[in-house]
């Protein structure tokens, strides 16, 4: 059950390197258009630095409000390519993870943190170029007091993750691509973005949205009425 | 009526040139204090990216949570110069922009844009140097189901628009000049500077704000006691 | 009493310089965990540029709700090494505190200042590289119209401060030291770090906490249990 | 200018009796849909006790935060059957009214008060059955030193409010109906009554929206698809 | 996928009844405890009066932000018993849910409502006793514009929701109880109940909790230590 | 030190009762004024029902995220009269206390909780008439794993609040007496109350603050302007 304490997966079925690899060519905002306008967490998940991305594999930690223990339990499950995920039980907003978790977790081969609750370090985590995306900085310490799961399926921001999916996260914030789903997203992202940039060279030129896009009909009939000028608009509605 | 759907107006009337550029000269606080300390948006309003700054004539948008429909009607609309600005019938953080409107908006001349919503692709918006203030930032993408209003008068983040009026954004916020007033709060906002300037010459000197602007007495009357140190006061007040 | 309005005592206490010398060598969250944990602010004031930092000693003012003009008293009370801590009477995130005021308290020698209200300015105060933490950055003017209290104690963000403590801020927050311990809490600071510098080296190395800090036994204890993989935890619990 | 300080309005037009009278018929929330969905302040508005209701014309207040002078100004200038409504130039949420000015307000015959900002002795106006839609509850008290503007035009929670504007509260918020709109609002709001009372009645003998008001084919037409039961959809998508 | 828009499931398996009557006699906090500390939402969900209670299984919504279309398709979907939990794709507050549809969903057999948005004719449904839990009371109206799901998977206020599990809401919330565990959730509700029946009578009878629970001991190894009076303390801590 | 963990002190010196019962008979706003506008804690404290008022001596306690330990040891240094407060090391909302904590509470004399965190039961809580000022509701479980303290000064939401300091609480909020002000201020409420219901008596007969307080001639000195109508008004100043 999601929410579930005590436990500790150790061995998970990731997604395919090669679509994790796709995925990692394209941005939040294009996976989740191509997904079909899900897997997005809210939109509180900030980068700790701006510019910050990253592209892997999810190792999930459920955790409890200012308990950190679980962080160093699922270091040892992080594998090269991996994006740690947390998720907590209660509303939180103290300093977790900071540069020390940071360096083991890049030692494990861990390429980044997405943690709904509170980082610290964040002077040292832009210096190591270490991304995280979270819900505060805050230098406000936790304890090592109570047991929480790895790689059990979590809710983070809004968002349910199984371990192994696919974790992207940029300045836009953070999407989960389901493991199963990774190629098929992969190639969908690619296709939108091939048409994009088509649009965006027309768009450049000048050319309107309302006519590449073929909006004028659909606007009058859902009855968008184009008036002259502001004298036309107030003789029909009084300010 | 403000917040009236399905009209878009053609023409509008801007503020004059001169003094669109002469407000381009100064900060968004100096204008505001130079207004009289209004027309400023709320303090949730911030820059994409630190540092961005624009001065322009504003195209107003109504539209609702979710929907970005109307920003396609306006880059019709927009002209060199204009600052396309975003009110919604109620609150909402999607990511309504992104790189491309961002390029058709800048293919029709405009300048930026202040959204009382989300935008996305904020790292390409950094990029291109296309400056957007915002609520939040958020890849969630929206639907093209409802139509709004295009230059008719909005409330944007707690001040009032009118198209046309003069919009100043910088690090520190929007500000928005009624088209009628803006050479006198240009004046204005020149002359402060032009004090400011002096005074400040003078407080770096090390001189205080309490005898340049005179302020001892009117401390004093208001009911301000100076005590020698902690231990004078500590005899009249219990801790 | 705290909160307590009209008093400004001239001379303070402050801590020793030894000690506040000491103390700038270190982080926020390293601090706030030499302390015990305590005396950190709340994760709101947040610095008005990335990678800001500040080291002195505090002078306090405290102020009405879109008044600044303590700002003003406190300038003449500061002394080189300061930093100014400004707490309210009730919240309020107008801009009380700008480019002029910085001036004034860098030609008075202070460092910089944390205010739980608003501060203006920001691009200017980047640039003079003076050091401000906020609750917001907001253009909105104030008036001087209440007095309130300079090196009086305050509540600031959650913390309490006295005249003369040690104010260290970064970007992870601002931490409170009071003045009778800066000694202590300056020598338990350094002692952290060189022994987090080893930790460090160790997990670098691709050694774990787990192991490092022992804690692999006391986990067992609090129920955490591992299982092989996600078949064998499916087959205990329903999804 | 909306925001302008230093002036009270001695005589303003109101809504006429008739369209106030039929009004306060309607709740807000077939008010707001009557206009055209607009003219609704933000839901943050809260009744200070429930089923506070009040309709009345608005004598319109702009009070600086923290500072509740003008609701004394207001007092002289209310007349029977108005309610107060207040704005302020930034946000706040202390106490600005309490038992003693309602005393004063109902002495005047006012019918309520709306307040952008917090009001206090909340036991006792429940006790007077005096209604108030307010930010917050809270004891916090206020100054009297800077002036603002009575019975000019305000922004209040988001909505245009001028001087003799209908305003209506209840349980749901609080809705503006421009005084030039009244007579017309008054008459969509008892036809949409009427309308709704019929489809009351079939919806309570269990007639399904979805054949009252037509909508299975757009629905369909819109991409909505039926499938049997959970085994049909696990078919197709993947959980 | 959580999150797909275009589904009608018309048919789903519901907890058996047994278990959702004797889930019924318990309220939020217990049947949360009794399951191990999960499936409970977030706190924002408020009952939209003091003292509303429900019990029953989930007819699951998804919806988009300021649009109600999918309750009307719900509408058909509901049987006796059931509770009708609507999750959308991005945060929003408008009324999406009044007395119309209350009278419709209660014609239908639905013992209530549960809305990660806003709800409004909060008066009239307290009139009629038909339960809500909402994360706001709103009157801004929706459209019907865009299509979501009815009876598949969501997500609502932090918790995930199956169609047919069990919903159980009162003044301290909603939880969820996934159907499968209702029977396990069912029984351990009951012997926690008859467990804490027998501590109240000891803790009425001035038995402390500390004895009852026997923490003595562990508190003095966790660190806790008692000092008689004030002045004992203050030797030790400065503060 | 604020905020040290590890401590319960067992005998503390509480305000003498004649004025803690002489407080009680004065709401929170009228203190608060009393003391000279400090010692209200933030709005967000509210009573968990309408109605609820207390007055006593505070029992302090300082507890961690998520973990309600310290309140079973508070229950046994509870005597009649006391108020328990509590404040926590960092922000949370989990419901730390209920209808047990409640039952032991009173069977200790303790006449009602603040805190600075949530609370559940609620509707037992009001059925037992035991009032709870909290910043939440909510039925989230908490651990009992980490020491804090008892008794010792705390910071609860943004008052400072020392053990045996006089706690009083209405639907207006919190505000703390320190205890050797306690005279003092029951004095000065007494009077003012008194001096209220003079005004009150004033103010129903029609007459107005404006005379009663005598603000014309320092209105008018601050600035403020009256104009006969809208029409003068807008002679001045464009919309």
């Amino acid at each position: 059950m999601i929410g579930q304490s005590g436990i500790a997966v150790k061995r998970i079925s990731r997604a395919e390197p090669a679509s994790v690899a796709a995925l990692a060519n394209h941005g939040v905002a294009t996976i989740h258009e191509a997904m079909g306008r899900v897997g997005l967490m809210q939109g509180y998940m900030r980068p700790v630095y701006p510019g910050a991305k990253v592209c892997g594999t999810a190792v999930t930690i459920f955790a409890h409000p200012g308990d950190n223990w679980m962080l160093h339990v699922a270091a040892e499950l992080l594998q090269a390519g991996d994006v740690a995920v947390l998720g907590t039980s209660s509303e939180n907003t103290d300093g977790m993870f900071g540069d020390l978790l940071a360096t083991s977790f890049r030692a494990r081969g861990a390429l980044g943190l997405v943690i709904d609750a509170g980082c610290r370090d964040a002077a040292e985590l832009r210096a190591m170029g270490f991304p995280v995306w979270s819900k505060a900085v805050h230098a406000k310490g936790t304890v090592k007091a109570t047991v929480g799961s790895v790689n059990t399926p979590i809710l983070c921001a809004g968002a349910l993750v199984h371990p192994g999916d696919v974790v992207i996260a940029d300045d836009d914030g953070v999407v989960i691509v389901p493991k199963a789903e990774a190629p098929r997203v992969a190639a969908a992202a690619a296709a939108r973005e091939a048409k994009e940039a088509k649009t965006r060279q027309r768009l450049a030129a000048g050319e309107l949205g309302l006519d590449i896009y073929g909006m004028r009909e659909s606007l009058a009939k859902a009855g968008l009425r184009y008036v002259d000028d502001e004298a036309a608009w107030a003789k029909e509605w009084r300010k």
